[in-house]
């Protein structure tokens, strides 16, 4: 069984992105979106053409499935405009989960906003957990898009929402959204800043002394930090902090990197048992690569080109997922 | 020979540190500080048993020497004390290079300020390069130091400046400085960030049309670039932009990676021609890796393990420094 922990659906049909429009049109008379006029047919369509065919081809059973990443924005409007866009994006996961049960199963986006404490992202959480069986979701740790103005992942601030996910047992991908500043390709820089900037919150805090049980799921292969792991043994070795392997207790890294040789040193390094199999459908990898003919993000391609033993391969395909995810392990039965 | 293309004089005698406290504390009066009241026999000693000793040690035949990079703390002051700071870590530099020539050649610091067009550093580069020897410069992509508020390295905000490094022949390293956005630690995050964030502004820009014999090195092992190379080449080929490894004929990038693996994924993945010997002496890596009793900024014992040709090596140690700092071929004669 291959699970893919790292989906999102950035195919949605012309009526999410018209909400968006019209909610940010005129901030102050926010209303909820309801269905969106967008119809199971076209929720259908939108998906059996893009992220199921991709699935079935490659042998993917379920993806974990969030909704756009650069599309939650969370910088953008107001707290209400951010709250009923996420209930807004969430709806249209758990269309897509309630057509595709065995194909598809729910991360929920948190109605986060700059400057606002995430304890506002507790009911929306506890929504789509309890009410809509979703097993995970994204934490923005830069709610203002690429100036990093709110406090670190480890500050106090984030504390009620950590005491939520422990709580409902659910663990967060760390996924940082769009980049309104310049400075910052999204997909090309900021995504990868947002992977190595957390890590590195994590190994300078003592976070999960306070919440042992909170899992951190780190996407995009961790960002810089399996290729510069003996800078981080270095950084932390000579600021008597516990070694990196050690964060490995609470956090994972996906497999979403886009080349054999980057894929294979993330897994020496780290360890199988910290890898979860990842393509990021649909995000950065999209096009052709003209020298295998596959598309970038045809990550099943790189995993199996990778020798492993059978029980390495189980763990990333499925097993930490299980195991990071306990609410999957009772979807997937 | 082996070239170390990214040293930094972060060993510096009390009186530089004075100097800059003094600064700091009446920016409205800022003095140049002259000889800093720092004798040579200090200057000798604070290199002797520090870099020059490690050097020796590890068969490194010679640094390119800058200034302490998170010294630099662009944001910190006026523009007027970035200016005598610049002056002043530049004239460290100097010294330690008059005193040891076969030993240092130097890189200098310019006297960047947040809001202020990089022009201000053509006066400070032009004393460095004609009056002291010097042979490049690096180039702090954030003088905000932290919160990325100025234009990207691609703007033509930096033209003038990019101007005088072709005029000159001299390559710039792009190289944060300290950070000040408790998000990021500078070690850990924020450099490793730059140097992603400076190569996607840099394959999204038509920069090297512009300008087609500048040449920037982007140091730590480029961020995460080369573990991400296929993520490279997909936004690359979906954008139509060239691909990443056209790139690479203006950009180098150091091999300061403090692990076998990830050096070795780095020199496969862009070609020898296109890595530095590097160990940020002294930076991120001077404790001691518990599991080789070596220091993890020895790199040198890092590329010793790896299978290279001998033309390779060669290329890693020395002629490509040679080639991409043409003024350093005057200086080794």
């Amino acid at each position: 069984m291959i699970i893919d922990v790292h989906g999102h659906y950035t195919t949605t049909p012309p009526g999410l992105r018209e909400y968006r429009r019209a909610l940010l049109a005129d901030p102050a008379n926010a209303r909820p979106g309801g269905d969106l006029g967008i119809s199971d047919d076209q929720v259908r369509e939108s998906l059996e053409r893009a992220q199921l065919k991709d699935q079935r081809e490659r042998g993917i059973d379920r993806a974990l499935f969030s909704p756009s990443a650069g599309g939650m924005a969370h910088h953008e409007g107001t707290e209400q405009v951010s709250r009923y866009w996420a209930q807004a994006c969430n709806g249209m996961i758990h269309r897509a989960v309630t057509l595709y049960p065995e194909s598809f199963t729910g991360v929920c986006q948190l109605p986060q906003f700059p400057g606002v404490a995430p304890a506002n992202c507790i009911e929306e959480l506890e929504r789509c957990v309890n009410e809509l069986g979703f097993i995970g979701c994204n934490i923005n740790p830069d709610p203002s898009d690429g100036y990093w103005t709110d406090p670190p992942l480890t500050d106090r601030w984030w504390y009620p929402l950590y005491e939520k996910l422990v709580e409902l047992d659910v663990p967060a991908m760390v996924h940082v959204s769009t980049s309104c500043n310049p400075n910052f390709n999204g997909i090309g820089a900021h995504y990868l800043n947002g992977d190595t900037t957390a890590f590195m919150q994590l190994l300078e805090s003592k976070l999960f002394e306070d919440f042992p049980t909170l899992r951190f799921i780190i996407p995009h292969g961790g960002g810089a930090v399996p290729y510069h792991w003996g800078r981080y043994r270095g950084i932390a070795e000579r600021a008597g902090l516990r070694p990196p392997e050690q964060l490995m207790q609470n956090v994972s890294f996906d497999g979403c990197v886009y080349n054999v040789p980057g894929l294979e040193l993330l897994i020496r390094t780290v360890g199988a048992g910290h890898v979860m199999f990842a393509t990021e459908m649909y995000g950065t990898g999209q096009a052709i690569d003209p020298r295998t003919g596959r598309p970038f993000d045809d990550t099943s391609s790189y995993l199996k080109a990778i020798d492993l033993s059978e029980a390495d391969r189980r763990k990333i395909e499925h097993e930490n997922a299980l195991r990071v995810y306990p609410r999957l392990a009772k979807v997937v039965g």
